[in-house]
C-alpha cells in the first residue's frame, strides 16, 4: 500500500474549492477547545528564564516523564517523548525492524496509512489482517498471519478508521503473538482518552519485553500542532530508540512539553469526560441519519470516526467527490485505508455541524 | 566514528558532581536572551483560536516558508520546516543515500559529531577529510576523497568546533565536486548570525541541484529548545523530503514555528550585532589568556567556540577531567570531534563566566 498523503489532500483541495457550502468530516483535528491550563502553562513558559529555552534533555523534561511514568504504572526510564505520535510510532517501528528479527510487519486492513508509509520508508514488509465489518481484529487471524518473519505487529485502538476498541484479550493474545515469533507489538493508543465503551485495555497491563506502547498528547488535549507525545520502550530496547530519537530529532519541543506538563498537572477529569460526551452526542446524531439513510456503518466505541456503507454507492475517490458535490459533505474514501474496506467511506466527527452533515447525508440516500 | 553522546554526558556528569567551583564550557547553549518579540510571539499564540493549535501544514506554516523564502532567496516549496536543525540535515543527508548514487559520506575531521552519528544510523559509509590545525578545510583535499561512491559531503560554516568560516571559492569548489560525483553537499549553517568575519558565504549562493542547505533558528535566536529549523531542497528533491518528514514527524511544532515567525518579523538587526559583538569579546577574553597560557588554539571567525592545545597536555578525556578538578574550566575533548584534533580541547563560550575560565587556564598552564 502507497502512502496517501496525496489522496487525503486531494479530497481536502476538492472540498475546499466545491462550488457549495460542504460539511468537512475529512481531517481528525479535534474542534474542542484544549484545556484552559495547556493555555496557561504555553504563557507562564513564555516569561522562563532564558536557560529553560535551551534544549530540554533529548528522552524529555524530567517531570514530564516523571507525571507520565506515575500515571501509565512504568519506571521514567522507559520513557521518550517524541515529536507526536507519529515519532513515536517511528522509532517503535525502526526499533522492531533494525533487530534482524525479521522485515515484515502485520498491520490491520483497514489501517491508519502512516503505519504502511513508515513501513516501506523503514524498508519493512507490508502484510495485512483484515478486520471483520465492525472492526474487530480477530488475534487467531493475526496468529494465523504471524512468522518468524514478523519484525512487528501495529495497532491502534481505539481506532482510527474504525472506532473499534480492542478488549483485554485480544490485546493479550497480541502480546502473546509477538512473544512466540519475537516480534514487537506497537500499540498505538492516541486515543485512549476517548474510549466509550470503558473497555479499553492498554498493552502495558501486559508486562512483556516484545511490547512498545506509543501515545500523544495531540489528541488528549486537542493540540496535534503541538507536537508533543511519547513512547513506552521495554528496558532492552530503551537505549536504541533514544539514539534514533537523539539521531533525527535532538528533542522534542520544550514550550510544548511544559504546556502538556502544566496540562496533566492541572486539568479536571471533567474536561475529558466532557469531550466524550460530546462525540458521543456526534455519533447518536450521525448513527440516526446512517439508519435512516439505510446505510452500514461501523457503531464506533472510541475515536472520532465512522465507517459507513451505503448500498449501490460505494466509497470511490469519484463517489467521494460526487457526495461532496451533491450532498455537501466531505469524507474520505475507504481506498485510503486499504482494501478490506474499499467501498465504504470514512467521516470523522470533529466539525460542530455534525448535525447538518448527517440531515444532508439522511436526505441523499434516505 | 562511533555517536558520541555518552562522552559529552559524562563530562558534564563530571563537572557537576566535581567537588569545586567548575566553569561549564562544554556545551553549546546560548546564555544570552531570546528577542522579546519571540517571547511575544508566543504568548501571542497561546490566545490564538484553537484552530491554530492544530496540525500545521507538514512542510510548515505557509507564512513562516514566505518569509525564509524571501530572506534565503529561494522558492517557498523548496523550503520543509523541520524540527530542529538535527531534523533537516537527518533529512538531507537521508535523501542524498536513498538516491542509489553511492553509499559514503565525506565528513570533515575535526567533526560536528552528529554527523557521522546520523551516517550510520542511515547505513551510509563515514569517511573523513582532516582541516588544516586552523581549522581551513581544503576543497582539494575534499576532491582527492570523492570518488563516485561519494553520495554526500557535509560540511558546518561556521564551524562547529573549529570556528572556520569557509570563503565563498571554498563552498563553490564543494558544489562543484559534489556535482562531478553526483553527490549532494549538505551545507549545515546554523551558526549563519554569528560569522564575525564577514567573509561566511551561504551554499544558496551557488545555483545547484546537488546542494541542500540546513538551519535552524535554535542559535538564530537562542531558543534551542524549540526545535525549529529548515533545509532548502532541489526541486528534484523536495518532494521526498516532504514524504520523509511527513513518515518521521508529521509536522514541525506549531507554537514554535508562530513564535519564530513573530521573531523574524519584528526583531531589529541589532540584536544579532549584539551577540556576535558579546561574543567577539569572550573571544578576545579568552585567547588572550591562552595566550599567556602559551597555547595553539583556533582563532574563530564565527560560531561560539575555541580549539586550544596546551603543550604537554593533551586534550584527552583523562585531561579533560583533571582540568576540571585542577583549574575548574570544563571543557571536551578533542576526540569527542575525531582524530585530527585529538590532542585539543573544545572550550564553548556560552557562560558569563568566560573571563574566569580564562584566568584558570592563564593561571595553570602560564
Amino acid at each position: 500500500m502507497e502512502y496517501e498523503k496525496p489522496l487525503f489532500f486531494e479530497i481536502m483541495s476538492y472540498a475546499v474549492h466545491a462550488d457549495r457550502d460542504v460539511v468537512d468530516m475529512v481531517s481528525g483535528n479535534p474542534d474542542w477547545e484544549p484545556p484552559q491550563s495547556l493555555r496557561d502553562g504555553l504563557r507562564e513558559y513564555a516569561d522562563f528564564d532564558q536557560s529553560e529555552f535551551q534544549y530540554a534533555p533529548s528522552e524529555g523534561l524530567r517531570d514530564l516523564r516523571e507525571e507520565i511514568a506515575a500515571r501509565r504504572g512504568v519506571d521514567e526510564s522507559q520513557i521518550v517523548v517524541t515529536n507526536g505520535g507519529g515519532e513515536a510510532n517511528y522509532l517503535a517501528m525502526a526499533r522492531a525492524l533494525e533487530r534482524g528479527a525479521g522485515d515484515e510487519i502485520i498491520l490491520t486492513d483497514p489501517v491508519y496509512p502512516y503505519y504502511p508509509g513508515k513501513t516501506s520508508m523503514l524498508g519493512g514488509t507490508q502484510r495485512f489482517v483484515p478486520t471483520d465489518d465492525d472492526g474487530t481484529l480477530d488475534p487467531a487471524a493475526v496468529r494465523a498471519a504471524a512468522s518468524d518473519d514478523t519484525a512487528c505487529i501495529v495497532v491502534n485502538s481505539p481506532n482510527n478508521p474504525t472506532g473499534a476498541v480492542y478488549p483485554e484479550e485480544t490485546v493479550r493474545e497480541l502480546v502473546a503473538i509477538a512473544e512466540a515469533h519475537d516480534a514487537i507489538l506497537v500499540s498505538d493508543e492516541v486515543y485512549d482518552h476517548y474510549d466509550r465503551s470503558g473497555r479499553f485495555s492498554s498493552a502495558l497491563s501486559v508486562d512483556s519485553d516484545h511490547r512498545i506502547v506509543t501515545n500523544s498528547f495531540s489528541k488528549t488535549f486537542a493540540i496535534t500542532g503541538f507536537r508533543v507525545g511519547y513512547a513506552v520502550f521495554p528496558e532492552q530496547h530503551v537505549e536504541a530508540a533514544k539514539a534514533r530519537h537523539m539521531l533525527v530529532n535532538v528533542a522534542t519541543t520544550r514550550p510544548g512539553q511544559h504546556a502538556v506538563l502544566h496540562a496533566l498537572r492541572n486539568t479536571d477529569p471533567a474536561y475529558h469526560e466532557a469531550n466524550r460526551q460530546l462525540l458521543a452526542e456526534r455519533v447518536d446524531t450521525f448513527t440516526d441519519a446512517l439508519d435512516e439513510a439505510g446505510a452500514e456503518y461501523t457503531d464506533p466505541d472510541g475515536a472520532f470516526y465512522v465507517m459507513a456503507r451505503f448500498d449501490g454507492y460505494p466509497g470511490t475517490v469519484a463517489n467521494t467527490k460526487a457526495l461532496i458535490d451533491d450532498a455537501g459533505v466531505a469524507g474520505m474514501p475507504g481506498e485510503a485505508f486499504g482494501d478490506a474496506f474499499d467501498d465504504w467511506f470514512r467521516f470523522a466527527l470533529v466539525t460542530p455541524r455534525v448535525e447538518a452533515a448527517a440531515d444532508r447525508l439522511a436526505e441523499r440516500f434516505g
